[in-house]
């Protein structure tokens, strides 16, 4: 399916202010940027570099006053999303070396904690795939989701206390979750096709089989329509935006996502 | 200056076919894409990975009948190439480690086969920039550039033998005699504006002081309007596109730079 | 100056135990490995990769019964830690890319919360290198080193709490402080010449001018004798062993630093 | 199988002159390295890097006068080579990214030359491991082995002509004929156990099925006992040293290569 996303930002500056930005979706094996636009006002200098997960940041010092961002993409992405119930977990000794970082606990995700509710929530399930879907669905029936709250994010133990959260808190907690019990798991932030309301979205993917798999416990059902800006271990790795000295909010912010063509 | 470049290219595929391009110009330092398209007709799946060099590169598998390839693309450069007459030579045990692999002789560049020709070209120049200036200076005054003549490339040693090249075959030479003074120098390719007749351009690049400095010894004066597809040894690493099977040859291939701002 | 370094851990092993380690030390611009030797007993497979920091990390499967890792090395430092005072802070903008990611909140040094005590901490001090010794310094008279203790990692918030803590909450609470002024700070775990008691030992650099000084709050004074086994955000990163499955815990560990050859 | 391998090389060096080495090997999937020595004599800074194919490289200014360089290694590595008739050829489109720039010609290996070749040697074979080993069988017959001539490394279209050549320059038109055929192939130099007379050894790689295997027509049937020291596209890349300025010649080169266990 062909989707065009856009996303809008505007700032009131009051003094320079250097930003990196994550808002350049990549072309890789799940998607095909067809055509993207990405424009400041005023027209400044920015500079691109690939983190380490490989996503695209833009780099670039916001001047006094109003400060606009504009992108815009068509992306190619397949009609469904990948499941594969049954797909066995892997043994930490056979886990491609570069998937070994999310095993470990992060700024947000204390996996190190969750050992024991881990192995309650998927109690009699399959290793691997299935666990996670356990995982994915005990969320959606335990943790309330509430779009639209944008707070700074709040670690999986704060989650698993509040039982609420957005959608960067349920990622959070059912990564902690997954990595509880071995099985490699990363946030991915980027677009969702008919999320409501519309806005920026983040969800998991957890690494069982061969490869890694989305899971997302804030939609009923996980079917297609996500275009990723970036992942990493966690919300720290894929801020849309991280911002540097005094801090200064979007006075508007403005995602959309539309359906170019179904593919059918 | 913010610049639209464009390219074409339009293939008739009598067999299953591999791709692996390199269409996409790159925000980095030195240049800022804010606005890109990139169609393929029939559209097929394509996937995109950064070689080791951080170029984009598509692959796909090009299908039976009239295959067309369309990209354009706004890019935003600086007004004016940096120039450094003086900047000195680095000595190999400074150089950064990521620039040492450009010293080496490739597939087109025997530069170890330079050495005495090398130092009489530069003879009483200062070491470093001033000494590639005198290589970019000498190639333009010795070896005839003959545009569109668009056969496979060839090396270093024939193009000093045949005295006439295309823009990659001069940059070839350039290359190889930069590398035999020990100065790493590497093929870039991508668009030139104002260049005639348009095509996709080929220059080099060599590191003096501390950076990359852009040299072509295809136009009588070295302005701005330089736009990178990729960089690499030679012309081996940034083939616009690599083809894989049988030859196929394009139909049609078409190229356009025109300036939209010229940021004055 | 020329160390010899040793490491000794024996397990107990219950069921086969996947690992990961980090005792490799690896040559680079600030030691050089002379000699090395890293024997498993028994003698099993074991495999090595390079982590995204470039740290050395080993991996394998731990049988039932005794097992024993050894490793020493010789290593060639510097006689002296540099130091820098006035050294300035570098503005977000200017500092390379591949710092920029240890300006971010890690697992255990939640930094977003640190700015006002880093602001108290630090007032009056000249930006850069002095902020962060004046942090250092404040880390030594505040903190209760504890050296020996070895639980699991608690985070900054909690060794600030506590206001006590082993080499590594020190250094914990250390980067929290810098990143809170903008200031890149990463863990480093390795030797020490002359810890007392000798153990693995873990410490500080902070990035300001333009490369990364060391700083250690658990020395009176910080000389030389620094032998790197890894770098990373925080202990996540760069943990000598990471074990999987059930927990196993040594029965033996035994850490040496010796003076072969001081280079005066 | 256990091996210690060790390498000396002497110069007597007129002016200070930079080096770049590739003498420490590095552990793997392939390799473990359990006891390794790096001495430098006079004993002078040097530092290490890893180049983009992940080899680890030494850097050095090596001072006037006598200069020598002595490493050795324990290394286990299994006890047989992989071999694996029937292993298919991996269509363009499905090779990993990390292994099409294998496809490509090199400085000594000009493959958009042997296409016809390559066919001619591989008639009727299986597409994949049996045509790499068709042509490891051709060279065994046709290219006679000279080892211990040591000029400059000639490439494999002038090694075809001469029909002899050392290790490096059978290899060399190995991975011509292979590239021609579209199968990856690389270079590599270590140690060989039971070489004869003993020396540096240069093979080459072929990537079919779903990985690299080893292939070498300097030996009449290949078995174990390889230790890599480094593997590129050709002898550009694995240079076991590059030397900067004024040609140096080692005045005395010896290698060894002894069993230490058979593992039996």
């Amino acid at each position: 399916m062909l989707l065009a996303t856009s996303c809008d930002f505007e700032f009131d500056i009051t003094e320079p202010t250097p930003f990196i930005l994550m808002l350049r979706p990549r072309s890789g094996a799940q998607q095909w940027i067809s055509r993207e636009e990405y424009k400041l006002t005023p027209s400044i200098p920015a500079f691109e570099f690939t983190d380490t997960y490989g996503n695209l940041c833009q780099r670039l010092v916001a001047p006094r006053g109003r400060f606009a961002i504009h992108t815009e993409a068509e992306v190619m992405i397949t009609d469904t999303i990948h499941k594969a119930p049954g797909a066995p977990f892997v043994e930490v000794q056979w886990l491609p070396n570069e998937v070994l970082s999310f095993l470990l606990p992060s700024r947000y995700c204390e996996s190190e904690s969750f050992s024991r509710m881990a192995i309650e929530i998927t109690a009699g399930k399959l290793l691997g795939y299935d666990q996670v879907a356990a995982i994915e669905d005990w969320l959606r029936k335990t943790i309330r989701y509430l779009p639209g709250s944008s707070d700074d994010p709040i670690s999986a133990i704060e989650v698993n206390k509040k039982q609420s959260g957005v959608c960067r808190d349920l990622a959070h907690l059912g990564i902690a979750l997954c990595r509880a019990l071995s099985i490699p798991a990363r946030l991915v932030v980027g677009y969702n096709y008919g999320l409501v309301p519309m806005d920026m979205h983040a969800w998991f993917e957890a690494f069982v089989g061969d490869r890694w798999y989305v899971f997302d416990a804030t939609q009923k059902e996980v079917t297609a329509g996500y275009v990723a800006l970036g992942f990493g271990r966690d919300a720290v790795d894929v801020a849309v935006y991280n911002q540097f000295g005094p801090a200064v909010y979007p006075i508007t912010q403005q995602v959309s996502v539309e359906l170019i063509d179904s593919g059918e």
